[in-house]
């Protein structure tokens, strides 16, 4: 009973991640195929293996960051958001390994998304400071308004 | 009290965890180690640090994948994959070491295990989802096939 | 009510994660700026690359350590050394860019925090099975000596 509680506040970012965890094999696969191919050009294998790196450097932040803005505030806007920046990371692979190495894209991806997930942390404690010290709690109101907030991330 | 039940359902994680950070640290001065000897040879700090960061790499997924499975299904299988996946990693790192440059071991390791977390959380949720709508809960049988299952990863 | 139990108990932990990832996307804004800019040294991009992939490697060891302390002993003192962690953090960053390539600093930073955090998990599990097994419960002086212990952490 107590444990099916647990999975009901937290299902949707488990499936986020697990989607992340599968792009992430992926990814290494893709690293792994260039590494085998004795016939490849070395700039080829620089190119994924750096698209990889990049990749894997943002993973933690992001993790973390979703995950404390699924538990401080809403699970459903996180984990949306979390599936927005797994197309813009998987965006910025393909882009990576197309691109001639004069041009590649940059270090950073997906700020949008980071700044929003950060923000959803800062409201929660807010909010949370705010109905312990005050006994006001606009938790609802947030949510809503988080939710509808998150469909912004959609813009290009 | 309810901290010491949160402590309940998750202790054996966190021991896999620190277990799991003991052996970053230890890695970690194999890497310093060569780093600071003067006299090495520079394929050697070549070959431990990219072993280093093939295991550094992997690290978050494996957290997650872990921790995910241990919320969502039952911490004592997702804890004892979690032994055999530091093992693995163990053999992968020292193996990584004493090869000759030319056949280094592949990036990834530990895909089995991996795949048998990522199949532990899906079965969690899809478990979770089922007692939620149709109100049946099967947790107790599943909880005991994989506990069964996980004795299929000390297969070499 | 649930929920608010539940960020009652983590909201220190979570604004230490987020000042981690603000200083994560600080440092990764550095290595974005020294890869754009044309007219720069090799050694200088190299350097503030290096200074941000050895943070990023043991950047999911910390979390995972932190997390792990504050969830199974209490959230002030591992939040407090986490802070600590985060200030020797930006001085490493700083003084790896500062130095000439022959005299980097080591690999490893903030031995002491990790170390103190581990320890931090050791006890909190071992008082829990204490306290399961045997009935005594020593929560709280364990509490009140681990804030005192972590004041420790401050000399240099």
């Amino acid at each position: 009973m107590e444990s099916c509680k647990v999975v009901e506040n937290i299902y949707l970012l488990v499936v986020v991640t697990l989607i992340s965890v599968l792009q992430n094999v992926f990814f290494a696969q893709k690293v792994e195929r260039e590494c085998n191919c004795k016939n490849t050009h070395a700039s080829a294998f620089e190119r994924v293996s750096c698209a990889n790196r990049n990749c894997m450097d943002a993973y933690p932040t992001f993790l973390a960051v979703m995950w404390c803005a699924g538990l401080c505030l809403s699970q459903a806007p996180a984990a949306f958001a979390g599936i927005i920046y797994l197309l813009v990371r998987q965006k910025y692979f393909i882009g990576y390994l197309g691109q001639t190495s004069q041009s590649t894209p940059g270090y950073l991806f997906g700020k949008r998304i980071i700044s929003f997930l950060s923000l959803m942390c800062f409201v929660g404690i807010f909010n949370y400071l705010l109905g312990r010290f005050f006994g006001s709690d606009y938790k609802e109101y947030v949510e809503t308004i988080t939710s509808a907030a998150s469909a912004l991330l959609l813009l290009p």
